[in-house]
């Protein structure tokens, strides 16, 4: 049976688009997540064109093969991981820009663009595609478009789904969708743009999205770095910075396991004893980002800090960003990682870094904590042996913990990653019985026979897998 | 049968809570779009609470009696119009702010809620909810989010969709869903909350929603005013203002028409040879407004503008802001109006403007075309003698191809509005047949029977109403 879509796929793509090699499949079989599931594809596609797409759906649909779409595979959560005996359908080679637009402020792009190549290409425009994954000079924007993929400006710019005005999505059989308009505003129907964007694949495969720029902030960045004795400090003044309106375009935390771990590797001279270190950044141009940093430093001294230090000098706000870039890098040196990621209400946060805290003392491992703290977003990273059972075992455990804690503070079980396989289980604990049914009315209104991305986000009815 | 389940509702909401004198009841049937389709209710309810409406539905299910979710009965388009024989569900009971957190900038409210309420009650609060329609101080947020209203702040802030963080919906069936989240960010699963707004109760009716709120932005905003001769001269500032990346929080536009209307009904002693008029405002606060409105002076005087003129008094603000928003009352005054809306790409402004006075030459109607200039969402407004049957139809004429236009310019045929009954034969044109069906798949999805809000939004399947 394999052999006769195998072919096929050969005909309509050519045979160079068709990867069959168990050794070069099994490349394409997961993405970061280390301890998400994952199959082995019997067949690699690398669609060039929307029609290419139609034809590799079409003949999936015939076969019923399950296809699972896979941008650059920077994914956190195993939403690209292979299903044995499907089709993989790597969309790289869709990488074309296709429109830059001054004048309606916005661009057109394939799938396979990679984030970084559309931030330049419309940067040399003037303008700002503003949401910026940590992967953002590998992953592509399909990928972050199934994803919803967040940031460090998140807190000021928002997400992904922010900047969607439209898309074309080929949907499980084939057909050809396109959502949205190129209008700023627009109204009619359903807002099916959104409904696909954060869908993880499983509902349509984007081949073309139109984004929404904006104006390219002050090229005079302002950065400040503060550091506190406590958590509840650091809570205080996040919860003091949404109080008092300021927004910054970057509010990053990272706490004491992280600092050691960043002073080990780049030795940096961090304040190994402080027991949360805080980034800020104001782009607001000039004055006004002085203005505003100011205003952060007085929050943050009002707090308690024990150190806060601020600087306009570009080159010095950058190292000090990248010592908080180079939190997760540095706990990597010290053993495998499993990276969480949990949102909570701003007002949460301390008792959040608290709480994981505790995780760490109860299961006997590592766990830094570092995030977005400006929009609640954190990210616990537990640091385990992959080769010993039970701290793998552990691992696992507190994995579940901090998700856990996450909803019992009113949060998400994930802010910007994804459920994928990895929390495919979790999700109907965050959403209850109720939106997991209309969830799954919807998978089956637009993908009936259940072939696209198979496993993602929601497991199917315990009757459908019977 | 009727009888019945009217007595159902009454047992079940109390006799209060019902009502079906046909006298009353017709009071209900239509909203503020004088041409659209309306029916008769049979009977209109008035729920206090999740479970009257949990209730209301399962009656209605039972019965297979359509239901016809109602704000205030500001609508444009039908949406809220009554359906012959079926329940109008009227929710301004459930009128509660349940919740204003500065901690965590958000608002819970319920569906009844006025939004100048909000607005006055997170003002006090020292916190902004932006989305601002036309009739701020009287429409619902129900009816805002039913329908994703949008206003003149849009511009700089988006619209109602841009602020909803979760949403709490009765389904056709009575089962009760929750959607989105208190979270700033969050990914956990497909965006439900956004397909719920702006579908118009045909998807489920919505009962309390949880809103992301804004710092309030400065208290002294500056004003600017400009007129010129063509209204490419103010295509050419929209594009400029677009292009140079400064967002105004207001760039409104009025043609000659609506200036000499404005003129008659204010004696504002405005330009009447003027084609276009323009009014912008910062928000920025301080020397950033003023350094704002200095950049779009600029800007005009750049286009050839024949007067601009600003000013920092708030009061005298206000006034060149009251010209614009007297334009529809001022229009009302010379006839009926058919008011139109539609959104183009902000580089097709000055040729849309032009389009609609050929339009209004080819049917010999007054139109005034005036709109959200600086997000490219305009209003045509079509004056006409309703009690001409020869000028009726050269209006419904004259508006069909004010919407062929905006499409031909690859624009939107509601830009806030709304489909309602108004457009709904409009609909599968923009949007084409593979979104129309997905369309129809979602909702059969959610509503099996057909019985939320019938007629609204896309016309049935041929078969679904033989």
């Amino acid at each position: 049976m394999t052999t006769t879509w195998v072919a096929e796929l050969a005909d309509a793509l050519g045979p160079d688009s068709v990867l069959t090699d168990p050794d070069v499949a099994a490349s394409y079989a997961r993405d970061q997540a280390v301890l998400a599931e994952a199959g082995t594809p019997a067949a690699v596609v690398f669609p060039r064109s929307t029609a290419e797409v139609v034809a590799v759906l079409q003949i999936a649909a015939r076969h019923g093969v399950p296809v699972v779409p896979r941008g650059a595979g920077s994914g956190l959560v195993g939403a690209s991981n292979a299903v044995d005996g499907g089709i993989t359908m790597v969309m790289t080679r869709m990488d074309a820009v296709l429109e830059v637009s001054p004048a309606d402020r916005l661009a057109v792009v394939q799938p396979g663009v990679v984030n970084k190549a559309l931030r330049d290409a419309v940067g040399a425009a003037g303008l700002f595609y503003p949401p910026d994954p940590a992967s953002y000079d590998w992953c592509t924007l399909g990928g972050n478009l199934a994803m919803n993929s967040g940031g460090l400006c998140c807190v000021k710019y928002g997400v992904t789904t922010d900047y969607v005005l439209g898309l074309e999505v080929v949907l499980a059989d084939g057909r050809v969708l396109r959502t949205g308009r190129r209008t700023v505003k627009g109204v009619a129907g359903y807002d099916l743009t959104r409904l696909f964007v954060g869908s993880e694949g499983t509902l349509g495969v984007i081949t073309e999205a139109t984004l929404a720029l904006r104006p390219a902030p002050a090229a005079d960045p302002v950065t400040l770095v503060a550091t506190f004795a406590t958590s509840a400090q650091t809570g205080q003044v996040v919860e003091s910075v949404v109080t008092s309106g300021v927004v910054p375009s970057m509010l990053e935390v990272m706490d004491r396991t992280c600092i050691r771990a960043v002073d080990d590797m780049l030795r940096a001279d961090l304040d190994r004893d402080a027991q949360a270190l805080l980034v800020a950044r104001s782009d607001a141009g000039g004055a006004a980002a002085l203005d505003e940093i100011a205003e952060l430093t007085r929050l943050c001294e009002a707090a308690g800090a024990d150190l806060v230090h601020s600087t306009a000098d570009p080159a010095e706000g950058d190292l000090l960003l990248a010592a908080r870039r180079a939190a997760l890098p540095a706990l990597e040196r010290l053993g495998d990682v499993l990276l969480d990621d949990v949102a909570v209400p701003r007002s949460r946060v301390a008792t959040f870094i608290d709480g994981c805290d505790a995780i760490s003392a109860q299961y006997d491992l590592v766990i830094g904590v570092m995030g977005h703290a400006g929009d609640g977003n954190m990210h616990p990273t537990i640091v385990f042996d992959g080769s010993d059972a039970d701290q793998r075992a552990r691992a696992v455990a507190a994995f579940d913990a901090i998700l856990e804690l996450g909803l019992s503070l009113g949060g998400t079980i994930t802010g910007e990653h994804g459920v994928g396989t990895l929390k495919a289980d979790w999700l109907e604990r965050e959403i209850g019985p109720v939106s997991a049914d209309v969830h799954r009315s919807i998978k089956d209104a637009l993908d009936p026979s259940g072939l696209l991305n198979p496993g993602k986000v929601l497991r199917r009815r315990p009757s459908a897998t019977a």
